[in-house]
This record gives C-alpha cells, structure tokens and sequence, in this order.
C-alpha cells in the first residue's frame, strides 16, 4: 500500500527528485510518476519503443528534445504527422518560430502574414522559404528513384539536413525509421502534389510503408509506446502492434478526455479490450499538456537510465 | 443587441423551436444557434460544402445521418479517416455495434473479443467479416486499374455497396467525394497491404488525391466547412481551401480545447491568422460531444432549409 | 442487448423523439437519454429530488427554465450559489443580460462598465441597481427576527418578488427550500456585511441551515438528484444525502473530468465508494455544457412525465 | 520578441532551470514560467498574497507543501473550501490516504469502508477519528466565545493542533488568516451542527468574516492572487480583492476551460472586465493538474526567490 505523503520542497530540487516525489502524490502526478517507471521498465527490458507525436509537438520547441531522444536510444520507431515534420525542415534551414499569445488579434496577425498556432507564431515567409526547400529534396529523390515507401522517403530527407536538433536529421543517423500514414496533410503534401504535376511517375507508395511499419517488429519482439496528443500517430502505432500481438508498456500523454469516444482521448485501460495494449502489460494515461507533463515524465527517466548506464552515447 | 431571455419548456417542442430559443441563452447553446444559422447561410450562398468528420463519429450511430445529409445534398465533398470507412462498410453487410459502457472491465471484454470504443463495443469477428469483404472489393478494383487516387477507390467502393444508410454509397450515388488522407491507417490499410503482396504493381496514389480535393474547389468559389472532431480530417479540408483562398463559412465542433495548441482543439479565430477562415466570414466554434451538438444543430438547420426549399431530394 | 442504430432526421422532429433516437447512438447521447429515464424513475417513485446548479446557469438563462421546474413540482430541495439568486432578484427588477462574445476585448468591456461571463455581458448598472434593491429588504428581514437560517431568509425574499420567472419566488410560493451554503460569497454577501455593520445582531446562521437540510429527508425517503456543474452545490447536496443513507437515483451533467480529483469532475461511481450513491442506484453522469444537455434531457422527461400526469400545475 | 528554442536535457537538471526552459517553449509550459515571473513579481512588490485551493489540492499531498509554503511567507491570506480543513486536522492526527486507482471498483470500494477521491482513498475510519478530534475542540471554543468568525475558529483550531505539516498549524503560527465561507459544507459542518443541538447559543457568523477578508487588503495594497481550481474560495478572493479595486498580480492554475462560462474555468483575462485584475497586471492563466502545474511554477519561484533573500525563515 502506497501511502500519501505531504510534499515538500528543498532547494535545489531536480527534476528526478520531483518526480519521485509524485510518486506519493494524487491525481496526474503519480500518473506521471508512473509514466516515468513504465518508460524505464521499456528500456530496461529492450523493447522495441515506438515513439508518436502531433505536429504541435514539434512547432512547441520539443523539437530539439526529440532530436536528442533519438541520439540517446530512446525511440526505434517513430510515427507522427506532416505538419511537424516540415517545421524540422524549416527549422533546419533556420526558420525561427516566435512566442506569442492566445488572444492575439489573429486577423491584425493574418494582415502581417502570421500564422498562429495556440501561442506561438509562423511567418508566411517560413513556409514560402520551405518551398525553395523542398524543389530541390523533390528533385535529387526522384532521381534516386520514381517509387517511394514514405518512410524511405524521409530517411533520405533526414540525411540531406545538417543540423543536430533535426528529428529528420537524428533519425536518418540513427537508423530510427519515420512513418507518416497522412503525408500529403500539409505544404509537403502540395509539394509532392506540384511535383508529381511535371512527373506523373513519381510515386509515394503509402502502402508499402505500412509493409515497412508491420515488420519493424514481430510478435517475439517485447514492444512498447510514447505517444504524445492523439491522432493518426498515435493509432498507427497502436494499430501496427496490435497486428503484432499487443504493447508489453505504454503510456499515452494527451489533453483529451475518453467520454467522446475519440482516438486521442482513448486510453490504456480501452486499449485493452483490442488486445492493443496487453493485459499484463505497465500501461500509464496522463493528462495534461505535454511540453510539461512529457518533459518531466522523460527527463526523470533520462536522469535514470542515465545513472544505469542504459543511454547510447550517453 | 441580444438579450438574455428566460428560457421556457412549451408541450412538444421540436428541435428547431428549441435551437431558435438557444439565440438567447449563453454558453455554448448561443455558439450551437450560431452553427445552425451558419449552415443555413453556406447552403443559401449556394458554397461548396466540406464536411469532415472522425472514425468515433461513424461508430457512434451518426452513420445514417451522415447517408441522408449527403442524399439530402447538404455537403460536397467529404474528408475523414479510414477507421469509420471501414464501419461504414461492416455495416452495409449487416454487422451490428452495441451499447456498452465507458467503465467495462476491458480485459474481461478482450476475452470475449469485444474491442470498446467509448461506450461501444465491436467484436472481433465484425473485424473477421470485413477481411472476407475486402478481398473480393480490391479484386475488382485492380481489374479496372492499377493506380488509384483514394477518393476514386472509395467511389468505385460506394457504387458496389448496396445499403441506404451507407456514407460509401450515398456519396457514390450522388457525386459526392470523400478524401482519407491516411487511407492505410487502419484495417483497410492492412488489407491493402495484404493485396499488394500479391500484385506490387497496385498503387494507392495519395498524391493523386491531393490535386483532385484542390480542384474540387476554386479561389472563386463560396466555401463552406462543417467539421466535427479534430485530426486530419479537420486539417485537411482546411488546408485544401487555404490554398484556394479561404472559408467563408466554418463551423467546427469538437470536445478539444484550444490551450494546447492542437489541430483538434484550434479554433476558427487561430484559423483567421492563417487566412484558413476569411477575416470576414461567418466562423463559429462549439465545444461539446458531437453526437448531441451535430444533430441539434444540422436537424434545426435542414428544417429552415426544407421549409425553403433549399433540400435536395427534400 | 442494445445496438447502435442509425440515426435519422424526420421533418419536424420533436425532443422527445430526438432524444429517443438518443438511446441508440454512442458516446455522451445515449448517457443523456439515460439521464432522461432516469430523471422519470426518480419521479415516478416520489423520490425527494435536489436540485443543484451553478450560479453561471441562472446568467446563461436557464432561470425561466429552472423557476418553471419549480412549478411544475419537479425539485423538492436546492442548493446553489449566491451569484445565481443576486442575479435571480436583479431580473426579477427588471435588468437586462447580454448576448456577447469569448474573445471581447475585456479591458474595452471594464471601460464601458462591462462584466463578462463567458459569452454573457451583465453592467455595473446591474450591480448598483441590486443595491437599491437590498437593503429595504435586509430591513424588512431585520424587523421580523434577528437570527436566520439562509433557506429561511431566500423563502422570505422569494415572497417578496413579484416574477412568475423567478427562482426564488417559485421556490418560495411552492415551499421548495433553497440551500446556499456559502451566502456570503458575492453582492449579497457585501449587502449582508453593509448591514450588519449597523446591526451587530443580526445573524445568518449557516449551521442552523445545516440542521435545516439535513431534516428535509430521512432515511426512509428515496433521494434523487439532479446536478448541474459542480462546486459546492453538488457537493452540499450530495452529502446531505450521504448522511441519510445515499441517492436511490443520481443525475450528474458537467463539463469537468474526473482526473483531477475535483468535486466537479467527480462521478457517480466514485460517489458509490462513499455511498453517497446507492451501489444499486440509477446513476449517470453525462459530459457536457448544461445548457445544452440539460435543456434536452429535461424536456425529453417532462413530456413524458406530462403524458403520464405526473407533472404539477401540468 | 521571444524565440521558440530546442528544448534539451542537461545532466542533473534542476526545476528552476527546466522552468527557465520552458520560457521558450510553446503552449501551457511558456504559461507555466509566467506563472513562475508573476509570483516572483508579486513577492518583490510586496504584494498581500491570496492564496486559494480546492480540498482536493490538501487530499493530494500537497497540504505539507502548502504550510511550507506558509511558513517560508508566500501567502498573507487564505482562501478554501472546507474538505481540506478536515483532511489537515485528521493528519495532524496521524491519519494516512492511500494511493489508488482512478478505476477502482467503487461498490467493493464501499464494502471495505474505502471512499475514493480520484486515485486517492480514505476511509471511514478517518472520519469516525474525526468526529472524536472535532468534539473537545468545539467545546474549547465555546468556552472561549460563543459567537465565532470562521477565520477566528480556524486559526483558535490551529494553534490547537501540534504538526510542522498543517496548514492550520502553520497559518495560525504565521498570522496568516484562513477565510472558509461555506464552512458548513462537510464532516466539519456536521459537528458544527451536532454541537449547536446542545448550544442553541453557539454562532459561526460568517458574515463578520466577509467583513475581516475585506478589511485583510485596503485599495491601497498591492494585491497578488495564487488560485488553485476553482470554486468559491477562488471565487471569494477574487471578489473581496474587487470591492478593494483589483488584483495588480494574478496566477490562475485550473483543469477547467472558459467555454462553460463557469468560474472554475474563468480566465485572468475575463477578470479584466470586471476591474477583478487590473487592465495593467500581470496574469496568466495556466491550464492543467495543479499537483504537477503548481508545484513546478512555485519550485522555480521559491528557489529564485530565495537566492534574493526573499524567503521568511529561508
């Protein structure tokens, strides 16, 4: 029996103590705290980690931690949206994204050519720099090849970035495949679109990339799921393990709550029911923004591995 | 000005009396009234109608009122994701979902091959039933053709459909596309996959699809969009009207909020930033289960529409 | 065994037919449908209801709808707060709220002499004018005794207003007690300060008025409840009933989760742990803005309470 | 303007610089270190600090933080409901909560004499504790006076009381008033109203403590607010700081979304019409579970505030 325990500060306090001291605290904390075990259970037990996130993840400024997840071995498979992917690009080209407000005047922004996004602001100029971008990445893979798996796609793209905050960039180095079943949902969709235009032969075979995510594990293999927000990333990753017999660990982070019946705001305890999540499995929901909920949960369990030696180049 | 009045019951109130007496009543019952007289306005303007929508809202028994909506003529062109497509079709050959609840011990429903959604249940062997109805489908797809835009693979699906209540076969019959951008993300994906083992040279062709949901419309045309729930659903019809120009009628419905600065949650006052929504548009977001909000509002709708002569098939 | 159906508009649908059709689609929609039969089943077994809600209710304009209640013999006992009954008496004089915006600009708003509720606008005016109207009432209060009980002191306003729309004056003319537990929290609570200021001995007694709720049913009676956001109305209310042997039927609408551990978001399972809710009871909690899902689920059990005659003054 | 930065992990990372991180970082956790800025901000101005909390925040764990927070002189004034009072008394009693499970079976719950309150549990047995510990102190009290401000009775109580961990012990220690206006509502009512049975003469008059929290602040204080959830203690802080001209600082940290038009989810910004915080202050409002929210604003602002000295006993 876990008791409560009165908390407490003392100065100095890092991360990792904070959260273990959530351990005996109510509500989301100890859902954290229990996030925080589940993913070094994952990592203890050398499961397979798919890692998902929404494209607001990335616009957040969690890019950079993603990146540096990837170099540390945290994730082998990543599944996410388009939208996140083409602000690596951006950002990778120097793009900068500026902090604003939630009650902006969002038609005095649109007049100024920004774009908002919750608080945080894009330029027009951003994504029309991505265009000038993305030409020439088009043109050198379609000399490669005429027929492309998703995935395949964006490993070449990540190796044609040079920058080490870069989750295209990490992931390529890594050998960390990234699957996007939506890839044509953004500027990267009417880029593929203009280009396939002068090129009817160009082909981005969706199909075949979900030949490429059921294989990336088998049923031997012990898995495990991060998935930050809702959405088709997170399904897809659930999906394509429960084709192979279900997640040994998981731990959906989300604001979205199960009561509409949603993918996002699906939990753990659901995912039972389809065999999706085991259920013997460590499976953990928390609630909460997760800029906040994520950094805490994955730093205390860096500090962790850390301290076990179990991070690559760490 | 509007006031605030007293809201009354009158003996058999209808659905449009009540909506019409939420024009002055708060929260979000005023934004639900806005939605209504949105829609009215968009089909008055004679606008090209988005209308999208998540998987959960198939599940949910929305499915037949989404088949009348189309028979009815209210939208003109459909984007949503795979899972409810895959509904769409167990249920044109007769399986049936059930009426659970959200606090089901899981485990014990998995041992019976009960998969939850919410507070629904489909069994495994509706899953089993959709494999047996796939095959034959992609068999006669790719005697037709090899390379398929998805939206042209889901007509071709509709007309092979045989069931009033089906969102595949209404929109075949009356002409209506419907774009999945992530067509592989689900069982239909799995099927897919499974096909084009056995014939590589089966292309789904997402990018195909791009360019027909942007010439569906043009910068000239009036644009409308309802959008329930979030995901790339919600993204997608946006970003297609975007780049021609912008909305000028959005309705979105969804139980996200906008504080995490997800798609699901993003509202049409972000959207005017981005000249997603025109700045002078008539834009309105309502917070709620869109299984009560929806059908409140669009049946207020289709009754001042009906009375004007504005239904199709009416 | 209850399965999914499609759901379908017929031209001039009424709400109870709507919310039949409820029964049979997933998600929050059938939870409401539960609501309505289980508002039925607590009037059919003459069950003793409370009645709780927030104070935004009564601003939404909800306050017709609630004084109707009242005398159509619906509730038996209320608990609210006390910004509801200042607005309850202001209206009851004649002032006006307004239909406004979530995004004004506020400090505009604070320049004009605007309050904003949510969508709502009430005006200074309204505040000044409710002053006027306290203190002859205070006064006359004060000349009848100088020791009240709150729920006496609300039945003795209620007597004073002249408004058939009026909460307090329904309440009072039909015996139903009002409960508010914590009076001084608003304008009425600085008039009270303002008064007693010039009249040490007069006395709300808080703890006389929890003598008052507790007496207003035993153990013997069935309790039912109905509750509409959270705070300590539900709360009041609840545990009045705990100490009398728990709900027989519980009728939870708000639109907080449960996973903060908030007496709001809290649900009637967990409310059977305490046995605040009979183990064996009529339970639902339904997600949710109450002006929309109170208003449906309501009418939908008084139609068929009317139809049966079980409604007062009918 | 602010820039978006790459997040990244350092080695030993401490919570004051993961908040100094998340000043570049997007959505709640940029809120999050504003809320961190705004406390430090009110501390230098020194500002009469309210400090307001739902019982649910005590039941939590965090009711040791928060007499931590008491005795290092962060609030001038409290503010909370009276669940948390009866759950501080009990554990300076020794009594212990049990870490749980959100999806507890509630009715075996109930046959153990287990309640839960989210993931947590207490047991009957507490409140049967309780009741012998609320006896003799009600009689002590009346001894001293029969008629009590609530205020008054709380810090009498907490001088009575004898744990480094209470928030009664320490606010009474501190000479920081406890303001409770529905202090009926709960197991501390019940005996309140047990004890007037027996002494008809025994008053709590909480229209004298609407007079002490008005008269805690003058228009001429600066006033800063810290609320935790909602309800009337954030509801009665923000009204007495009103009729003393607004708040000049103000942290809301809440679950609860402005879309209801509840004060729970009722916004810094919306308080700006009302003249509750000045069109000039500072305020945020940071959305999410206040036991991970709260802990880490108020960790990064006690160390910052502590190395300018700024800390009582520090």
């Amino acid at each position: 029996m876990t008791y409560v325990k009165d908390f407490k500060w003392e100065k100095g306090l890092n991360v990792k103590d904070l959260v273990n001291q959530y351990n005996n605290l109510g509500f989301q904390s100890i859902e954290l705290a229990r996030a925080t075990e589940t993913i070094i259970k994952m990592k203890k037990a050398s499961a397979k980690v798919f890692f998902t996130f929404t494209s607001n993840m990335v616009t957040s400024g969690l890019r950079g931690f993603f990146a540096q997840l990837i170099k540390l071995g945290i994730p082998d498979i990543i599944v996410t949206t388009v939208g996140g992917l083409e602000e690596d690009i951006m950002k990778a080209y120097g793009e900068k994204f500026v902090i604003g407000d939630f009650r902006s005047d969002d038609v005095a922004l649109y007049e100024k050519g920004v774009n908002r996004v919750g608080n945080l602001y894009i330029t027009n100029e951003s994504y029309c720099n991505f265009e000038n971008i993305m030409l020439p990445i088009l043109s050198k893979l379609y000399q490669k090849k005429k027929r492309w798996a998703v995935s395949e796609m964006l490993k070449e793209i990540g190796f044609m970035l040079n920058d080490e905050d870069s989750i295209l960039y990490q992931a390529a180095k890594n050998n960390v495949d990234i699957y996007c079943p939506a890839i044509t949902d953004g500027a990267f969709g009417f880029h593929l679109f203009m280009f396939q235009q002068d090129h009817d032969d160009f082909i981005v075979d969706v199909v075949k990339d979900f030949k490429n995510i059921l294989l990336s594990t088998s049923q031997d293999d012990i898995k495990g799921l991060i998935s930050l927000g809702g959405s088709i990333s997170k399904h897809h990753a659930i999906f394509a393990c429960l084709l192979n017999g279900g997640l040994d660990y998981a731990v959906y982070m989300t604001t979205a709550h199960e009561k509409s019946g949603s993918m996002s705001g699906a939990t753990t305890n659901e995912a039972k029911s389809w065999g999706k999540v085991k259920d013997d499995s460590d499976a953990v929901t928390v609630i909460g923004d997760a800029t906040i909920t994520f950094t805490l949960a994955m730093i205390s369990a860096l500090e962790k591995l850390n301290e076990e030696g179990l991070l690559k180049n760490g």
